[in-house]
């Protein structure tokens, strides 16, 4: 087994403040906002199961003890202080936390406090653009707005991140709109839309991007289960421009994501969430992400939202995961055990901490 | 290792009533309907070692005995006898069949009869629709005469399926078509025809699955090598009318079909024909399908065709790997002994007998 | 572990003849033109361990020595010793040699010699069309001279090869193209080219590949990234014509090549480079591409250009990956002893000479 240092976790959200039961905790652990088919639950997942095996011992319980013991418990300690043991028993010691979902979320302070480490903020794009619109009254007006807003938040973000990129904009055409398409796109979508309306245009997405690239920071695309590959115009366009693009939840064409990672030198693979999702698989999935892509361009991540169990679930998987890969590794003579080591520090921590411009821990 | 209960083979066809020489035997383990590549042999694929490795001892054969052995000792038994022998030795207790494949093929009853098992009826909708065709004199009267035998089979078939669903339909449009649109359709299709010609059009395709999702009746779709993604507004323009979709022989794409029963509450995945073609590599296949699948969500199958020696494949491979794949998270500390043998029985058989709502064991 | 015999190449390139520094030789390990990414280096990559895992011992160093030890013993002995000692060390007896690359190579004579070898050559046809236009005047002498020169190069060659077929030509139409468009397209492109100029003409490239075919010459497409069923069409059109069709480079499409093998009697997978790539994790790789192609369609190779290095990692990984997977299978019970090493047989060697129609060993 290799050891991993204490861990960069790049993308995740913050944790409900509130009270949860069997049915609304249940509810975060499914892929999709119904409820799981009848007759069966989202417990039965491997992300129900990797919850059972890793959180109860944190609130003192036996691993694998029955969903309702273990609420029960943890209504019983109270939201904060589960909270509390849950995320300083990560092993994470900075969080990177988008705050652009909806919901009674902690912020980037709240999780520092709680989990005893660093927090940074990443923002969402298409938030900050729902929001500028909300406020913005002329298609001049939010079009200046919009890339003041997108530089202001270049100061203090960390990154910036975009869930409409891949499926919305750059499918279509890699390269940035041209003026006049923006004015006519940004008039459209004003003049049709009421207050909290979503960004889904793709000229608009594609402006947004582009907005963002010039600010040089590192851009983070939600893959998803669409084809990274459709990325590879955008990446051939922002080549050399300075600006890293992180591919986010490539899984299952994670081996594509890989593939992008390695030809292109300004583009990075997340490897986060594919092991929250995959439980017991996750040392596998791992293993194939590390086939394409060079070690210095692989970052981790929980992608945990709403409930600190995912944070937990994400960062020991990983954990235990890459130690069983690159042990394995080393124990079959194709690694040597001082290479595996670093590997496992660049992985954890190091490459986040290059990439994203943190401080050494 | 985790044992499993007798298993439900949710989608099979029967097996050949006629006696084999190696030639035709070996045909039937090809994954298409020409000669092998000169200096090849079907025989040697994993189906054909799997075949080797598990029947011989069911005719009294040492395993992986040589094809011409195995061919003689069948011969020597005969037909009805060997399918007897190796039927009652798969471990299947429900056959649900689908009949709608040419060729001189056991129905239900005499599966049922020979492997001491329970059958039930597939029916196919592209042959039921070309049997109405042929007895049909005109438009109008084919189209009603179609819906009457679709809710016709209803009352008596398990499950309906249909295989141009993916390729020739779905991936066009997912609605159901207009009535104009399937009047001129029906007339195009029925003036070109001759009795037997196939059923591809894609309006017609779309205006049948979506009688058969009107009927209620779970509908399995093959989906075969195509993406499953394809099946994604289907799948979303059926959700919550009360119909189950079940996405037939997904691999190498299964863990797209996995992703689709995440998403979808009605949409279940079949992890079977992807057992018997990849034989020693099960194991590892069956567990990608488990990544992202709620366990609630997948169906053991067989999908065996003319030869009971691959229904007795799937059993025995599916068996054998299920119990290694969740015997070894149980060994990891992963999973609980008593999850890991609660999924085992739903993926045999408890989820195929609440979604066909079959009789229990 | 299975043993295997001598291996035959069917597909690589030739070595560099010059000494080359740190830098140049890690610029040869990446997939990518440019440099690696500001921090990284692809030493830290599957096929950077893996040089550093079987190289030096050749050269009398340690396995994982630091790279600048393994380059400064490299120079010491020179560029012909150290290349005589890594590719006599590599496994290989056959090497089958694409020219068609840029760049001060050693040719199929300089390989054999330098590896106590046989080698022969693989015309590239993208190459041989260019090098054509270079030399004719008109549409009508460059169209004439096109087909002698495919017909000319299939009398000394081994097998036709082509980089530009799956992007550029049939993913748009299989057919062979009409004469007229043909011509059309011919004097297109030369009147707009200039000495040197490449082609990527989707009607060029088809009507090359249709000469190809004709030919008889086993035909090698570079599927890389691309989606092997792109080429479904071509296969169905080309199947029966007696030409073999060989998918290079699948991963990470791999076990789509292998279906397309499974299906068409005269289409080959191949599995070299994908091995080279993924290194640590060759063997499982490997057992993917095993599932679905039978086992007289897959063929090996290293895929090595530049550095000799990279033949002996491919035929190094190669045969420990296949001694591994399928001794693990024979272990289990699910294959015979004798079975396994036939089959290692066939994929290491007997295959290819079969295909190539080359002399036994």
């Amino acid at each position: 087994m290799i050891d991993t240092p204490t861990l960069v976790d790049q993308y995740c959200h913050g944790v409900l403040r509130t009270e949860l039961g069997l049915g609304t905790f249940e509810a975060h652990l499914g892929r999709t906002a119904g409820p799981p088919a009848p007759g069966t639950t989202f417990f039965d997942t491997q992300t129900g199961f990797a919850v059972r095996r890793w959180c109860p011992p944190l609130l003192d319980l036996e691993p694998h003890c029955p969903p309702a013991r273990y609420l029960a418990r943890r209504r019983e300690l109270g939201v904060l202080e589960s909270g509390r043991r849950l995320l300083r028993g990560s092993g994470i010691s900075t969080y990177l936390v988008d705050t652009g979902l909806p919901g009674d979320l902690t912020g980037p302070r709240e999780i520092a406090a709680a989990g005893s480490a660093e927090a940074r903020e990443i923002v969402r794009l298409e938030l900050l653009a729902e929001q500028v619109a909300d406020t913005s009254g002329t298609v001049e007006g939010f079009l200046a707005n919009l890339a003041e807003a997108v530089h202001g938040a270049a100061a203090s973000a960390v990154a910036f991140t975009s869930v409409a990129a891949v499926g919305h904009g750059l499918a279509l055409a890699p390269e940035p709109p041209g003026p006049g398409e923006v004015r006519g796109a940004a008039g459209r979508w004003l003049a049709g839309r009421q207050v909290g309306g979503r960004l889904t245009d793709p000229v608009l997405v594609r402006h947004l991007l582009w907005i963002a690239v010039a600010s040089g920071l590192p851009l983070q695309l939600h893959v998803g289960v669409e084809d990274p590959m459709l990325l590879t115009g955008f990446a051939a366009a922002t080549s050399g421009l300075g600006t890293d693009l992180v591919l986010l939840h490539g899984y299952p064409n994670h081996r594509h994501a890989a593939h992008l990672a390695s030809v292109f030198p300004h583009v990075y693979a997340d490897l986060g969430p594919a092991l929250v999702h995959t439980g017991a698989r996750a040392a596998a999935v791992l293993a194939e992400i590390l086939e394409l892509a060079p070690f210095g361009k692989l970052l981790f991540s929980s992608g945990a939202h709403g409930l600190p169990e995912l944070h937990v679930v994400g960062a020991r998987i990983f954990r235990e995961a890459l130690g069983l890969v690159l042990g394995g590794w080393v124990g079959d003579g194709a690694w040597a055990r001082a290479d595996a080591e670093r590997v496992a520090g660049m992985i954890a921590a190091g490459n986040a901490r290059r990439v994203y411009a943190l401080p050494d821990a």
